[in-house]
């Protein structure tokens, strides 16, 4: 392999690739990205087995020349230096030639670094993920339908499928669903695709999280290919595969009250900065206890304490309150997360009762669902 | 204790006196901000022993009104709640009442919040400080002096005279020295006050640190107060107190060469950069060694390598190269710390062997200089 390429474009590659490199792997050729050059680009690959990135660099591009490749072939570099190094490389153009044992010398400017390189052939072969199920979305839209559900996925290992995100596509409808037994947070939107469907999909929260960062701000489409136990993200020159979780996502629709016993529809940034100021008490106290209770004057009180600290009490109006005299008491820092996803300027809150779960929605619109169980506590 | 005052002002004061509360401490008072209130205005204090800090807020300033005190007093609170939410009430207006046992109450618009107060008479007495040795200096100079030395401290509790940075005034210069055995940072500046000397004064590289972060951006004068074993940093309202170190500081004059066999003139953002480059390489060996050597057509280069991963070497143009050929290795990441501090364009280096202190000095003055022991190595 011997070829020239623009800095920028390779650096920006690596970074995009780098994403998916083992961090703590007993299988040295994990940690290393592989080089590609053929004739038309460069490819890029890493991956953990759990998730593998590929970035293809074209040598020419409508706008400019990007590099020449003078002799194809391929090598794997350590990831960890070669990440670095390239950001910090003197020159706008890069050199790269693989010799004898994949010894590899990198030169731009006035530095030279010969790296030691491993064997291509050692790196896992990327699944091969038939086309066949696709559906596009838009960037902004996969980013926000992340964003508002992967907080509320498990951290804990001992249920491995809540640490991951449900997917399903049906009628037309993209619904993702994350729930840790304490809250549920769901999100769908209308992608208006009737040909493809699939359910029970789960992908880990984690690299939902690394997907979300590699899709572009700018507004483009992605592509979503569903296969066996893969799915695969095409952002334009970035391939973004993953492996889905095993097992099956408990049924969670009997769980959300149709009906309620009392409503409430306030404003969100109120209601937020209300419940962070007693979340910084309850904090205090490591529980995140925070009180909510209906008034007499048809607002509502929220109140926390703390044996050593003292105590906090906000009163709030609300835009309306609807039914029973309520007394409620909820983990702050799980209402918060989602008061902190809701886009919504005003929000609906409904009650069945002090130990019934509660529900949060934008007031707008029924794109998104979030619950939270309420704690039984007894004063 | 009652008043009402301004929350922007009030937060303003105790985020400056925040930094000397105690983070880890037995004694509970020193968890604490002492607030006092008298009829011209409000005083926070807090004190973690080693530094106090302290900060008036008038009632009234000649732009604007920015409080009242009704009656005065004073309590303690605590502090790491009472930092997180006076920067969260609701109003632009505090208003504070000390009760019983001093139960504080705490109201902004529709927020309440009762605070256990602690008894200031627990809270430790500020030191006197006579202030017959007063020294005035210009705040950037003295932020400069700290950040172009305090990085050469030691950690090592071992040597607890190193951990702080030695301060001299004779003949109205001022200097700063650091060391930790393996590098020394100095900086002087002349000041122009030859009344006022003293010697010996080891301020801690911590407490330095901290100092330097509340000293205003904009260029104000600092009056610094030398006392039996303290310091006194005055900053308009703020007060900052220091312990000097106890025990005498090393006399680091004599190590440092006078002559050279081969001297250095080159660009410091060049050099630096080389190094970085090579840094990466060397740190992946957790030894950090880079070596520099002198060529045969004038320049210089700079290399490290790595078992496991190769080798960087960088070829690096100089303005002027004088002596004898060098060959000399050190510790990459201490070059780094010196080159990141300097701001002159270019940089002397002189060498008088391979197993002698490097000296690092701007080109175009003699306000600062660096000291670097070689590494002693065989290859």
């Amino acid at each position: 392999m011997k070829l020239t390429i623009l800095r920028n474009e390779l650096n920006e590659a690596i970074q995009h690739v780098s994403k998916a490199v083992a961090s703590r792997t007993t299988i040295p050729i994990l940690s290393g990205i592989k080089l590609e050059a053929t004739n038309t680009g460069l490819t890029l690959t890493a991956s953990d087995t759990d998730i593998s990135i590929q970035s293809f660099i074209p040598m020419e591009t409508p706008d400019k020349t990007i590099g020449t490749v003078e002799k194809t072939g391929s090598v794997v570099l350590p990831a960890k230096f070669f990440v670095e190094i390239v950001k910090k490389l003197p020159h706008e153009e890069v050199h790269l030639e693989v010799g004898d044992r994949f010894q590899t010398m990198i030169t731009s400017g006035a530095t030279e670094i010969q790296l030691v390189g491993l064997d291509p052939e050692e790196f896992p072969v990327l699944p091969t993920v038939q086309e066949d199920q696709v559906v596009s979305i838009p960037g902004d839209l996969l980013k926000d339908m992340i964003r508002q559900t992967v907080f509320a996925v498990t951290t804990n290992e001992s249920t491995p499928i809540l640490t991951g995100v449900l997917w399903n596509l049906q009628e037309g409808v993209y619904k993702f669903v994350a729930t840790d037994r304490h809250r549920l947070a769901s999100r769908t939107a209308a992608i208006e695709m009737y040909d493809v469907r699939f359910s029970n999909i789960v992908i880990s929260g984690k690299t939902l999280n690394e997907l979300a960062k590699i899709v572009p701000d700018q507004n483009v489409m992605v592509d979503i290919v569903v296969a066996d136990n893969q799915v695969l993200f095409k952002l334009g020159n970035v391939l973004f595969y993953s492996r889905m979780l095993d097992g099956t996502y408990p049924d969670t629709s009997k769980i959300i009250p149709q009906t309620f016993k009392t409503e409430l529809i306030l404003n969100t940034k109120q209601l937020s900065d209300a419940i962070d100021r007693a979340y910084l008490l309850s904090r205090e106290e490591k529980t995140n206890i925070v009180r909510l209770m209906t008034t007499e004057d048809g607002g509502i009180e929220i109140s926390s304490s703390s044996s050593e600290l003292g105590k906090v009490t906000e009163q709030l109006a609300v835009t309306e309150l609807r039914g029973e005299p309520l007394k409620i008491a909820f983990n702050s820092k799980y209402m918060l997360d989602v008061l902190k996803v809701l886009d919504s300027e005003e929000l609906f809150i409904g009650f069945t009762g002090a130990m019934s779960p509660i529900i949060i929605k934008p007031r707008d619109n029924e794109n998104s669902l979030h619950l939270i169980l309420p704690y039984r506590t007894t004063n």
